[in-house]
Order: C-alpha cells, then structure tokens, then sequence
C-alpha cells in the first residue's frame, strides 16, 4: 500500500518564500482581489484532501482495474465517479480558468502545485481534469465568444471534458501527413471524418458530454502542417438551450492496453462524418492547438515530479521501517533501519534533491507564465517558451529515475505489485513518451528555442542568474556559478555547429542546462531561508541537500559538457546497415 | 509482435576474435577433446533455434497468462513445456556441468552466450535452467560424492530442476538473521522448518523433481551469518532407487504478483519439518551459497544484456520502418524512417555500444573463470571476483537503459502493450533487484573487492591494461589511457576514505570502472578487426560504435569521478528527520 501525504510546507515555501508570489498577486489588479497568502493555503489545504483521501488510497486499486470498453461505452474505477464529482463541486476544472466563463481566475502558480499533488495521488485520474483545462486554454484564446460563452462554462464547472484530437497512426508527431478532413457543410458547420489514436479520456461516463478539440485538415488546405485546422467535435450535439442533446457521429473504436495509467482511457475515436465547428482561423490549427499544448507540456513536468513525490515518500518511510544488515559503525548485534546505510541515503538524497529542485523550477515557470499574462511580459513569456521543453523533458527523464531509484530502496518488494512501487515507475513513464517524446522537447529546445534565437533567450537568463548570484552570493554560488560559465560556453560552441549536430547533441543540451538551472534552483532555495520563519530542521534539511546536489548531483552536466564537446560525428557517418 | 535474431555473428567475434577462446580450448587437456570453434559454433546455432523459434515469438504471451497458482500447484505458460523439454533433451541444463555426473563440460564463456540467447527469448523462462545450473555448481564444489551421483544426472539432464532459498520475510540480504531452523534426525537427516519468500522456480510442474537447496540453523548454531548451514531439501524424497517418491513436507504458499517476468513463479515456500540433507560443513551454508551466487549474479548480467539486444533489435528495426518527420538535410516533401533523426541515431548508437561493450565484458569474465578452473589460476579467480559485482550491477543498470531507451525509441507504441517493448523494461527491472541488489553488488565491490584488499587486484589490472594499451596503441588508445589514469588516481583516493565514505561512495565507483572497462572493451573490439575475416561493413560499424563510446558515452566516467571527488557528508550528516 503506497502511501501520499501532499507537502504542502515545501509547496508553500516556494510559493511564498523562494518566488514570493503573494507579493506579486497582491500587486495585480487581475489578481488582488481574488488571491493572497491565506486563500492559497486554503485551496492548496482542500486539494490536498481530495487527493490524500479520495484518490492516493485507491491509485492501486484503479491500476488494477483500468478503464473498461464494454459495448462501445468506457467505465472506469468506481471511485473515479465520486473523485471527480468533489473536484466538479469544488470547481477544480477551473481553478485557472477565466472568471468571465465562469473560471476561478488563479494564477497558473498555484494551479501547477494543485496539479503536482493530483498526479501524486494518481495520474491516470488526473487526465481527465487536465485535458479539460488544456481544452478551455485553447477555447479561452482562439474560439469566438460565442463558442466561449457556449462551452467554456459547463467545462471550467466539470460538468463537461475536454480532449485533444492530433494523433493518427501512421502520424505520430509529424501532423503534416494526417489525413483527417473536415468538409464544409452549409449550416457553417463541418463534416469531420478520419480515426484518431491515443485520445487520451477520448471516451467515459465521468461527465455528461466530451468536447473534442480536433486537427483535420480542409478541401483547399495547402499541403503540411501549414494545413490544418482545429474543430471543436461535441459528444453529444447541443440543443437550443446549450444542453447535451442528439449523438454525434464519433465513437470509440477500442481502448489501448498500456504500461501503466491504466485508469485513463487511450482511444482510437472514430469520426465518421461528425459535426464539428471551425476554432481560430483556417488552417491555423496548430498554433491552436499548441496552446494546448504548451499547457500540456508544463503539466508533464507535474506527472514526473508527482509521481517521484509520492515515489520518495515511500522510500523514505520503508527505509526507516525495514531493519536489514548492520550499519558500518553502529550496533553489531542488531539490524539497522535501512536509512542508515549509506548507499540507501545516497539515494534517497539524490531523489530529493532533484525533486526539490524540480518544485522550484516548476513554480518558476509558472509564474513566468503569469507574467507574461497579467503583466503582458515578453520577457517572461520568452523565458517560459525556452523553459517548457525543460520542464516537460527534464522533469519526466528525473520523475522515472526517482521512481526507479525509490523502488531500489525497497529491494524485492519493489518489484511486487502489492508495495504499489513498480506501478508509478509504469505509470510516469508515459510522461516521457506522450505530449512530444523528450527527444521532441529536446529539438524544440536546442533548435528553436536556442539556435533559431542565437542563443538569446537563454544566454542572456545566464548572465542574469551569474549576476544574481555574484552579487548576493550564498553556500551555492562558488559551484554554480563555475557551471553556469560552463553552460555559457557550452551553448555557444552549439551555436557554432550545423543543425544536424545540434540535432544530435539536443537531449544531452536540454540535460546540461536541466542540471545546471536545478543547481540554480537550490540557490533560491538557500536565499530564501530565513531563521525567524523556518524550523532549524527544515534549514538543516535544505541546506544538506544544497550541499549534496551541488556537489554530487550536478556534476552529470560536466559529462554532458564533455561529451557535447567530442566529435559525435560517427552517429551520423554510419550506414543504415551499419546500425 | 517483439522479434528477436541470436546474434551470433557478435558471438562468434567476440569468443573467436576478441578473446581468441578457441586456441585457449585446445590448450586446456579438458577441453581440447570436447569443443573446438566449429562445435562451438554449432552449439550457438542450435540453442539459437531454440530461442528463435520455440521462446522469444511466444515471450508476450508468457508475461499475460504467466505462471499461476491453483490448488497448491503451478502450472506454466503452455509452450514452457515443449520449449523445456528441447532443452532438456538437447542437454541444455548440463552445457556446463561436469562430465563425469552426466554434463556437456563446455566452458563457461560458452554457456555464458547461451545464457544471453536465452535471456533475450524469455528472462522468465531462463530461471527454471538458470537456477538448476546454479545449483548444481554449489552440488559439484561442496556435496559429498554419493550426493553427487544420486542428484547431478538428473539435475544436468533436465530431468528434474533446482532453487535456492535464501530470503526470508523478515531477512532479505540480511541472512545472519534468518528463522528457519534444521533439527537433526536419527538417520542423519534434518528437519528443516521456516518460511522462505521470492523463491524463484519455487513450484512448478516442468520437472518430475525439485531440489532446493536451503539455508537453515542448526540448533547450536552461533549468532549471525555464521551460523547458517545448506540443506538439501528434494521436493521429492527419493526411494531406494534414487527415484522420487515420497512428497517432502515442502509446499508452497502463494506466489507473488510482480511487475514483471509473470512466466516465472516466484513463490513462498513453507517448509514444515521437510526432510533435508546437510550440503558441506555445519555452519558453513553461507559460503556454499556464494558458490551458487556467484554463478547466479553472471547470469543477471546476461539478463541485462539479453533484454537489451532485444529491446535494440526491434527499436533499430522501427526505426528503419516508421515513416515520420523530415530528416534535416532530406527530401522536404515526404516522411523519411526515423532513423535518420540523429537523436534516434543517437539512443540507438547509445544502446549499441553498451550492448556490443557489454557482451565482449561477459565474455572476458567468463573466460577469467575458465581460466580460474582449467589452469587453476589465482589471479584469473582474483579478476572474475572483482569483476562478477561490475557484471552484475553495471550490466543490469545499462540494461534498464537500454531497454528504456529502445522503448523511446518507439514513441507512444512504445508504451503499448502489444508492441512488447514496455515487458521488457518490466522483466530486466527484476535484474538490478534479485541475487542482491545493485547497492549491496556496489558495496561488494568498493569495499571487499577494492579496499579490503588495498586496491591491488583492481590497479594491477588497471596498469596491465594500461600498458597493453600504450604499447599496441589503436584508435580507442588515447582517450581510454586518460580514463584509465583518472579511475587510478579516483581508486587511490578512495582508499583514503573511510568505511563509511567509501560505501556511500560504492555505487559510483563501480559505474565508474565500469564505463572505463567498457572504453577497455572497444579497445579490445578494434583491436581484432581483421579485413581479411571481416566484412567492411562490420569493420565500419565497430569502427564507428567505439568512436561514438569513446567520446559520447565514456565521459559518464567524468561526472562520476568528479562526484566522487566532491564532498558528499550531507548524507552522513543530516538527521533521519531531516529527510
């Protein structure tokens, strides 16, 4: 039995103490009225329970029984149904959603921390609410407001989901070579037909209707990705009063068996000649849709950091529990809990550490996304574009190592399904795979995000962070600013190479500058204790795990570098029989 | 559907090539009649078929309907059946064993390969052999010789099959504080009572028999790990004319739900005053048992390599098949196979060369062992001892890589079930667990393998290879010297450290040695290239592969001497709290 307690005291103290976000709420019009310190808490309090109470105790239990295709309906695990209610009632959908449809209107800051604990608690179940407020970002910035007024409501309530229609099976990624089309009909409308694969939540009886959000592509569309357009395909049709009425031409064709997540059901939806209405303008659909995306993207990097959350948790607790073998130098007569081995720290400080750090990041870049909203920032909105393929990447690659270190710790039982380990390393691998493979993220990054920009965005955040860091220096900065120097002068030799190598050494970029910006991290983390408002436990606790990451973490962006550094020209040189 | 092709062509190079096995043969008085390259390579060939045709295209179906328990028997998937009696009549289980009880005698560098084949077909299947194997290897050294002669044939013959049961609930590497007790009987047998868990071919109904051999205490039995004596504890006791009838008082409990390798029944088994036998001296088990586990900690390395040939056979054959993306630099207008992306180029390369470094690894260890049999070589028992935890623990990790990059390789069929990619990074998890885990592999190495013995078995190797490398220098020559040099000089200061620094060190250092031998290993590889024996295209891809390990995975290496290097007492220092 796995168990979850939300750590809503680190949470806070990111919130509050390391970014201070409730002085920069308390400073936006937008903001001052709906949010401060204490309404936080409350809302980080009410999720907290849900996820502790009604999902952590049952993620096994929906594991086991997975969704269910029976007759062309989806039914999921029993407790689902009333998981999902409390989080209608308490208008969780819409935590982040726009207060004129009906949204709560919080910044992304807080709504990232919610999403963290629900993934903790069980990730499959936390699709279904997290499809539902990608599909309002996208609704709430390209649809017209009539769509809005139409649909936003019943899906920021929960009453309704939302999915994200783009893959087919003979396209994955590339969406240029889909083949699903969209033929005008007279009433405004469009006839929607082609089959679509992995739709995550495509089809269940959670809510009363399913809003579709789907690429497909127009008679005239030009050829490629420059030719699809989003539709907006409901379940269920609306009648006059805007309510579920006549069936629409898409079903579900089957259900996926998968690895893990197996409470989420992963269609193969059906359109075959389904009514759908056009969103944003022709052929525009992708950037739309990337909207969506990008949203997605920041709640993957959630998946892996809740998923090792919940993964250390039980790591740590097993290791003080299970006495097995003499510790060097304590007792010899008697077994020791497993915490004082040395090797069991070691991996368990180098989970925590990386998940600490990856709280940190994570809120950063939320917060640089509510810059860029409330204050209309583009620096910030440039800086959480460079960060997100980090933040879905980096924080998916170092969710599954923490799960696979945190079931080592556990020795045979890890592997046996009852200690309810070896299902989050199942389930958090999906987050590498889905919304863009990290191999993705990793081209974005280095190609588009670094090389296309010359390097702009990032260099310059680098030479903010040494001055930072120079000025106000604390126990990190000797170490990190030696790796931000290196990570400056990495980047710029990328710059110098052609795009084929930058392709190539992409992943081992986006890795070097995920360990660097986490040791940055653990910088903000030591700036921001403060002996009058933290226990001398929790600055001990922060401040060892600074030193361990600094020093015995970090170091894996100096291979990076060396290896970024070395000819990788063979992997290129080799025929394809060579391989 | 998860295909898999013996490479034999990668055997034979590295048995006939690298290693030059066959002249070695045909020096050693005890095997010169036996085995020479031709007979060796039709033993590959044959066991190869058997891997092909009777396990691996059946390997998915194993892990679904796996091995169950009802009415307190198991019973197995259906092919395990046929696919064992192959073996068994083939001679398979006894490729190893000593002639003079009714085995083949063929060298372990050879059963080794054929282990891999087998770990690639089925890991699960592979225990049922693996674990008699084992247990005939403790029955050789340390039974006396009518136990020999009554049990050996049938165990080498396949006839019946072998377990070894160490861990109890309570004691899992910790065997000083097991339980289970062995009460002397009056006709000079034991009584063995106790409960013993994750007993791999616990029960099943592949053999007519099943010999388990026990760790139990004796009643005047010293505290500790000292006082632990082997039993041997048939399924079936035997009548007079050593057949089985009797049923011993052995049975089993339940069998665990794992995350993976389902073919395989890992059960409880309750042994209630079963009738056993005492295997060596009283109070000497534990040595006993490490003659099996030796053996057994092999064989996980062939795991870890095994699953990850697969997982790279099938990812490089997606990778030539799945259309999606253009290529940088290739037609614009149409999808190219993804192995033109030179981030699939590069997990490829990345599982190619740890898989290719990786057999070349077993078949040096293995070899070492032969020559610590045929020639009675202390040294060459020395080097097998040092290396047996690096092949365990360094195999088993690069082989969860491996495996869950070839996964990735495959993008969101990865994670489909029915592509089979997914069981294999289930089944290979188990390796880095089972036969102690990687941590306690770590600490057998830095700690008894290195500072117990003052670093000299380990730097003489170091100095050897350095100095065969600068006097017959290749292409590999100059970057692995400075990696040779740099885990000399991290081996020496490690000696410095104390007890505790060293074991929460371990785990680095022996990845550390690890990727410099692997850098060792293509050095080895290059060096017995031969245009006039092989084609120029394996010249090209060996060529390649060992400038690609060289440059972009040995620097692994770096960030790990730099880590353990740094100051890493935060572990030691925080308090169990401060987790």
């Amino acid at each position: 039995m796995s168990l979850y307690q939300a750590p809503l005291n680190d949470i806070q103290f990111n919130l509050f103490d390391v970014w201070q976000l409730d002085q920069y709420w308390q400073q936006q019009p937008q903001l001052q009225d709906l949010i401060e310190a204490d309404t936080a808490k409350a809302i980080l309090e009410e999720a907290a329970k849900i996820c502790e109470q009604q999902l952590a105790p049952f993620s096994q239990a929906a594991d086991q029984r997975g969704a269910q295709l029976t007759d062309g309906k989806v039914t999921l695990p029993e407790h689902y149904y009333s998981a999902y209610q409390s989080l209608s009632e308490g208008g969780w959908t819409g935590l982040s959603g726009d207060p004129e449809y009906g949204g709560m209107g919080m910044p992304k800051a807080l709504s990232m921390m919610v999403d963290e604990m629900l993934c903790s608690a069980d990730i499959a179940f936390s699709l279904y609410p997290g499809l539902t407020a990608g599909a309002c970002v996208a609704l709430l910035q390209h649809a017209d407001d009539a769509t809005k007024a139409l649909y936003l409501p019943k899906l920021y309530s929960g009453e309704w989901s939302g999915t994200m229609c783009l893959t087919e099976a003979h396209a994955g990624s590339d969406l240029g070579i889909m083949r699903t089309t969209a033929k005008p009909a007279a009433d405004g409308s469009y006839q929607i037909s082609g089959s679509k694969i992995f739709i995550t939540a495509g089809e269940h009886d959670l809510t009363r209707n399913i809003i579709h959000l789907v690429l497909a592509k127009l008679p005239d569309a030009p050829a490629g990705s420059k030719g699809i357009s989003l539709f907006l395909v409901p379940k269920f049709l609306l009648n006059a009063n805007g309510e579920p009425a006549e069936r629409n031409n898409v079903s579900v064709g089957s259900i996926e068996h998968k690895m893990g997540i197996n409470g989420s059901a992963t269609c193969v939806l059906n359109f075959d000649g389904a009514t759908g209405y056009l969103i944003g303008e022709p052929h525009r659909g992708l950037a739309c849709m990337f909207t969506m995306m990008n949203y997605e993207r920041l709640s993957m990097g959630s998946q892996g950091l809740g998923a090792a959350e919940r993964a250390y948790q039980n790591a740590l607790a097993y290791a003080k529990d299970r006495l097995q073998g003499r510790t060097v130098g304590r007792d010899p007569n008697k077994a020791d809990p497993i915490l004082g081995h040395p090797d069991v720290r070691r991996m368990l400080l180098n989970i925590k550490t990386l998940n600490e750090a990856g709280r940190t990041f994570a809120t950063w870049v939320a917060s640089l996304l509510d810059k860029a909203k409330y204050d209309n920032c583009k620096l910030s909105a440039d800086r959480a574009n460079l960060l997100t393929p980090i933040t879905k990447a980096f924080m998916t690659d170092r969710g599954l190592d923490a799960c696979v270190n945190a079931q080592q710790v556990f020795g045979g039982h890890g592997y046996i399904k009852e200690w309810g380990m070896e299902q989050l390393v199942r389930d958090v691998r999906i987050a590498q795979i889905y919304e863009g493979t990290n191999g993705i993220q990793a081209l974005d990054f280095a190609l588009r995000k670094v090389a296309a920009d010359q390097g702009g965005v990032l260099q310059q955040l680098l030479t903010e962070i040494h001055t930072e860091v120079s000025t106000k220096p604390n126990a990190a900065a000797e170490l990190l600013l030696t790796a931000v120097v290196q990570l400056q002068d990495c980047v710029a030799a990328q710059l110098a190479k052609d795009t084929t190598q930058q392709a190539l050494d992409a992943c081992d970029l986006l890795d070097a500058a995920g360990y660097v910006l986490y040791g940055y991290m653990w910088y903000k983390n030591l700036a921001a204790l403060d002996s009058e408002k933290h226990s001398a436990d929790f600055i001990a606790a922060k401040q060892g795990a600074a030193h361990w990451y600094l020093r015995r973490v970090m170091p894996k962006a100096q291979a990076l570098f060396t290896q970024l550094g070395a000819d990788g020209s063979a992997a290129l040189q080799l025929t394809d029989e060579q391989f």
